[in-house]
């Protein structure tokens, strides 16, 4: 049983943009968000692009007095980016790497190569088990002609299959974290609609910071006006998200976010505003909920934000496959080529000029072998994806057929008693 | 509440070894298969080794009337094999890929192409919830010089921190599959100890089938003697495993396996024999355990395992370490090397040959470029593992400090009120 009690949380989220000799002022802002973090004393402070392992083991060391608990994710070649300072000893952690995350060749994009992941971390605080989630999803660089964009929602998708699938037995959820996804984009609602959270930012009574909960805006020095593209007020990527489940009932009391300087008006910790967030768990009786979510209309939030990432990855596929054959074509010249230089260079004819190109030729035969590999891969894992929001959709339009009654029964797992309590 | 009944659950799980074009007479033994399973009419059939969609979705026609519900697991660029056939809908379903899966530039053994994983269904049969999982691990291709023994030990332990962290709300666990891993085997010894599971073999009164319950035999016709190695008679490496939580008790009535030939005595479905297990899951009243399995002792079987897998992967990661400086060298080397040849081809000095070695150069600085990179990130990996084994054998080490009584508080999740019924 569980002590009948409110437990009150502060927790602060950051995109802190350490990237090793290019972020600006780099160890000074790691030394002040140090600083402050140790003076603010929060119960978890969850850490995006923290790409230097030697700044964590800095603000480990540094914070140790305060939050004895600490822990990086590692992945893929530079790193997922992803740590936590809890004040809380820290019960378990483990970590899912997404399927997908951009394309290798892209390589000033980089993100390939970090091996962006979520990272869990189970903590029991005062009877409570609370499972907090931190992740960073891929960015997002044209937003006119965004290539990335089936890889970011089936990102977000595999985010809320991961944290619906390990938070069954948990208390509260929280996840905090650059989701590079404005709050009405289609893997913001898909994770939304799909495990239940709330967005402490539309949630609130009392919020004090940046005009519309922006979390990029063109106040703080770091940011360029073409990272606002076509939004120059500022854009909300970053999030505090929650949910309780088991009769429990979650409240934010209050959310801060940073407004383009550091909380002392000094320069900013970081290119992106931190989220500062109050949020109060306590017990509630359990009582109907008069207006269901997800009603047995046919347009049900859930159904048509499943069927609009099924047509995204469908798409993102049909994308993959076409590369994939243009690649096989490609394979299939230089081979043509590489045989035509082989015969050219066996007869004698413009002997130097045949060696000089058998190393393109040879780079293009094993480039296109590469590129096709890749996206035989990203096909195979859209496909996937597809797979499960088409069996997702499936079942939540049998739900509907049935009505509301019978939705908690079919749409097992993210409804267990939770939809009750947690508004 | 849960009724007050028996369930009986009659599983099926084989490694069909369906390589396309490789392996002898599949598509017979794929139709034999299917009859047999149309016939048997199990209530879940775990397969491996479909590598072949048309294989699965030939299964799935001949299969539909009796396991109306199937579904193949997709990763990987040729796929991670697993499929699964259901008598009963399929609630839910997810995968996990493992991070770690052999070397890309080992092509003869294949399994990084394969993207192998673990495959999550979740089922509820008669109200209780099932979580199977159907798995297939590194091969191992040579039991005295095995190179991938880190990887298969951090496989393991990413397949039982998946089975942990997603089962919590489980009242049933099952897992089939290839584990590639002989009983006593470190990762197999993992995987029991972290998530409590029991062999089906070593705990069923009435087992029939091949010898000491080998799952690879002499007697099999596509066996070959060195599929077998130093184990002349047979190997096992296919399992049944399980646990029942939440008051709830689970026994293995009956567990039969193929014997070198299919059950009518014809030639034999795959290179690897099948297990058919009638589970028997009843309600028990809670007790107490009169000999807790980590006892408060120094040398308990999780803390000792813990530690042995600790110093595996430390192992594999200085050779991951070693692999990427030495290709940092070969990088230097084959620089060094095109600048040579730059000069002497300019200068006009055995321009030929210059140019003739310019693609060896250039292939040199590449691959050397890709294998560090690739060696970088395996020890990424593996210093993941590394920590997470770290932080739960830090946990185990403090309950039994603390004494028997304090493990379920410190270890939890496993221990949740699960070891207690699950004897």
């Amino acid at each position: 049983m569980k002590p009948n009690f409110t437990l009150r949380l502060r927790v602060f989220n950051l995109n802190c943009w350490g990237i090793p000799y290019l972020s600006k002022h780099r160890a000074d802002r790691v030394k002040r968000l140090g600083d402050f973090l140790n003076l603010e004393s929060f119960d978890l402070a969850l850490l995006e692009e923290v790409w230097s392992e030697q700044d964590f083991q800095y603000l480990r060391q540094k914070l140790l007095p305060t939050y004895p608990a600490a822990h990086y994710f590692r992945s893929g070649i530079i790193g997922s980016g992803l740590c936590v300072f809890s004040k809380h000893p820290i019960q378990e952690f483990t970590q899912h790497v997404f399927t997908l995350n951009g394309y290798p060749y892209m390589i000033h994009h980089c993100d390939w190569f970090c091996g962006k992941a979520v990272g869990l971390l189970v903590l029991h605080l005062s009877g409570l088990v609370l499972n907090a989630y931190v992740t960073h999803l891929h960015a997002e660089y044209n937003r006119q002609k965004d290539i990335y964009l089936a890889h970011r929602v089936a990102q977000a998708w595999e985010l809320a299959q991961f944290i619906h699938h390990t938070s069954k037995k948990a208390d509260v959820v929280l996840l905090c974290g650059d989701l590079n996804l404005h709050p009405k984009d289609l893997g913001c609602r898909l994770l939304k609609e799909w495990t239940g959270l709330h967005d402490a930012y539309l949630e609130t009574r009392d919020f004090k910071g940046s005009e519309e909960g922006c979390t990029m805006v063109p106040k703080n020095c770091y940011v360029k006006p073409q990272d606002l593209g076509p939004f120059p007020l500022g854009i909300r990527i970053d999030y505090v998200l929650y949910k309780a489940v088991s009769g429990l009932y979650i409240s934010c009391k209050t959310l801060k976010t940073t407004t383009g300087h550091d909380p002392y008006s000094g320069p900013p910790f970081s290119d992106h505003e931190a989220l500062m967030a109050t949020l109060c768990v306590r017990h509630s009786p359990p009582q109907h909920n008069p207006s269901p979510t997800h009603g047995p209309a046919e347009s049900s939030p859930l159904t048509s934000v499943l069927r609009e990432a099924w047509g995204e990855v469908d798409q993102g596929m049909a994308q993959a496959h076409w590369w994939a054959t243009v690649a096989g074509y490609a394979i299939g010249l230089g081979l043509l080529l590489l045989a035509l230089l082989c015969a050219l260079a066996a007869g004698g004819w413009i002997r130097e000029a045949a060696l000089l190109l058998w190393t393109p030729s040879v780079g293009l035969v094993l480039g296109a072998g590469a590129f096709h590999l890749f996206h035989v891969q990203e096909a195979k894992s859209l496909c996937k994806t597809r797979t499960e929001l088409q069996h997702v959709l499936g079942r939540a339009r049998e739900a509907q057929d049935l009505g509301p009654e019978s939705q908690p029964a079919l749409l097992l797992g993210r409804q267990e008693g939770e939809r009750v309590e947690e508004q």
